[in-house]
């Protein structure tokens, strides 16, 4: 069956991954898209591995029950903890963000540093140095998380004095001040993969404080996999008719909650307007492997030692 | 039936609320306490109403299905928007935190003009207008969101530069800078209610931005109201022996996500160590009044005008 006309799915905790199909839409401007973002349980990112792949596997089996021909998991830390249980939930070809991303990185540096932020959790699970040094061993990674940048993002404060402040004090880590003790790498960074998807709304301060580093966009080369992936599949759609230069976009938005805040957060990640979205609901799908109860019989209460 | 001996329930869509179960601590050392924070799913804040009174009656089924004899609900947010759905939901008495906080602000204001702080929904509800004002017709309400405030504190930089700035830039609108075009109150807010439990942690800064302004923490309050209610039910639990002036905590934990970062967030906020915690499922609980679908047919796919 030739699934050409299928949608596409995209899915992410919540609006960041608007920067990934922002990508998809510039290069692959004649698919339709299904958006799923889990905003009733966003963010991802301060969460445990097992949350977030019970959420991410929820995200997907709601994506292939809508029967689309492709699913672009467009978040860095589901990317980073639940590709692989997203590939087993579903039928369908699954792209990550993470070794687009990497590839991307290791083509561009130079001096063999690179340097990685993301939330903790893509941080924490080392997902990124592994990609990297499966591509190229002699490549040494640098990471730090930042959780900050996403709330400033959503708030609007791209260029607000306290998310400079805020940039500088987690970009030491990796760039040391050259006038001080000098850093700690043989040769420097000169490669940073925005391994977040809110964080390329970032990019113009990352660039003003990081002169000369190359900023890796991992929405710019997950569209790349993502279109090497239908031509593989000989899943690509067919050109539809345009009448000017401009792109238009077939896109239909499923939110888990719809917050107020929605509807402009996503027009400054898009550039375009948008006016449905459909609220669904997803956390009766995928069954939890374990099962949790309460207050199994037996565990004692917990008795901190004392209050001050 | 006697239930003094029962625990009380606290619940908050994460950390937050252990502020407030300090409070009680401190106030009714001892009796037993069950605190869950749905930390899946925080933050509650930037969420829409529906969604946080469906995840706040879940909390509360649980905890009342624990056989606790009292529910605090220690996070403004659902206090704000769904304390009335949890008092439907559970046949345990309930109490929030925007009463206590809205009755000590009332006694403490001498200017007639107070401020509150809070997330976007707690803000957006009007819920502490509605609270001050059945109280005292005369007093005027001033509210802020402060969204930064919450993962400010989370990641611990409650003294840090950039805190400082956000803090400045959200209270410039309550708090007009004296020498510029003077404010536009006929008296000045004098009394400042810190509608987030998340926000005592930024007492200092804040004491130190707005001198003489009296700062309200809700949780201080609520453990009042909470001692107020048991010694109407007959419900304080009997003295327990201590060999000394510190208090004995009996508190059991209960996360529907286990993050790293809980255990030393849960430290800042309480001051002792917590050792065991417990995690359990809730979102099986109290089913959704309306169950949404995906993609009823006939509704058209989204098309926003063009991609620039």
């Amino acid at each position: 069956m030739n699934r050409s006309a299928a949608p596409i799915g995209v899915f992410d905790s919540g609006v960041g991954g608007l920067s990934v199909l922002r990508e998809l839409l510039r290069l692959l401007p004649d698919e339709r898209y299904l958006y799923l973002g889990d905003s009733a349980r966003v963010p991802y990112g301060s969460k445990s591995p097992e949350t977030v792949q019970l959420f991410a596997r929820q995200c997907a089996r709601f994506l292939a029950d809508q029967q689309v021909k492709l699913i672009v998991v467009a978040c860095n830390t589901a990317s980073a903890v639940a590709l692989e249980a997203v590939q087993a939930e579903v039928d369908v070809p699954v792209i990550g963000v993470i070794g687009p991303a990497a590839q991307a990185a290791v083509r561009a540096t130079r001096s063999g540093q690179i340097g990685v932020i993301g939330t903790r959790a893509t941080v924490n699970s080392g997902a990124y140095s592994r990609a990297i040094q499966r591509l190229d061993a002699a490549v040494s990674v640098h990471s730090q998380p930042c959780p900050l940048f996403v709330p400033v993002v959503e708030e609007g404060w791209t260029d607000h004095l306290s998310t400079r402040l805020i940039a500088q004090e987690y970009l030491t880590a990796l760039f040391p001040p050259s006038n001080g003790n000098g850093s700690h790498l043989p040769t420097p960074i000169d490669t940073l993969v925005l391994g977040c998807t809110h964080y390329p709304l970032l990019k113009p301060l990352l660039h003003e404080l990081l002169p000369g580093v190359e900023l890796i966009d991992c929405g710019e080369h997950a569209a790349h996999i993502a279109r090497q992936q239908l031509l593989a599949q000989n899943g690509l759609a067919p050109a539809r008719p345009r009448n000017d230069h401009r792109l238009p976009a077939d896109v239909r938005f499923y939110l888990t909650d719809i917050p107020p805040t929605f509807v402009p957060i996503a027009e400054r990640f898009l550039g375009f307007q948008v006016n449905l979205v459909e609220r669904v609901e997803i956390d009766h799908l995928c069954a939890q492997e374990v099962r949790l109860h309460s207050s199994p019989p037996g565990i004692p209460p917990i008795r901190p030692a004392a209050v001050a």
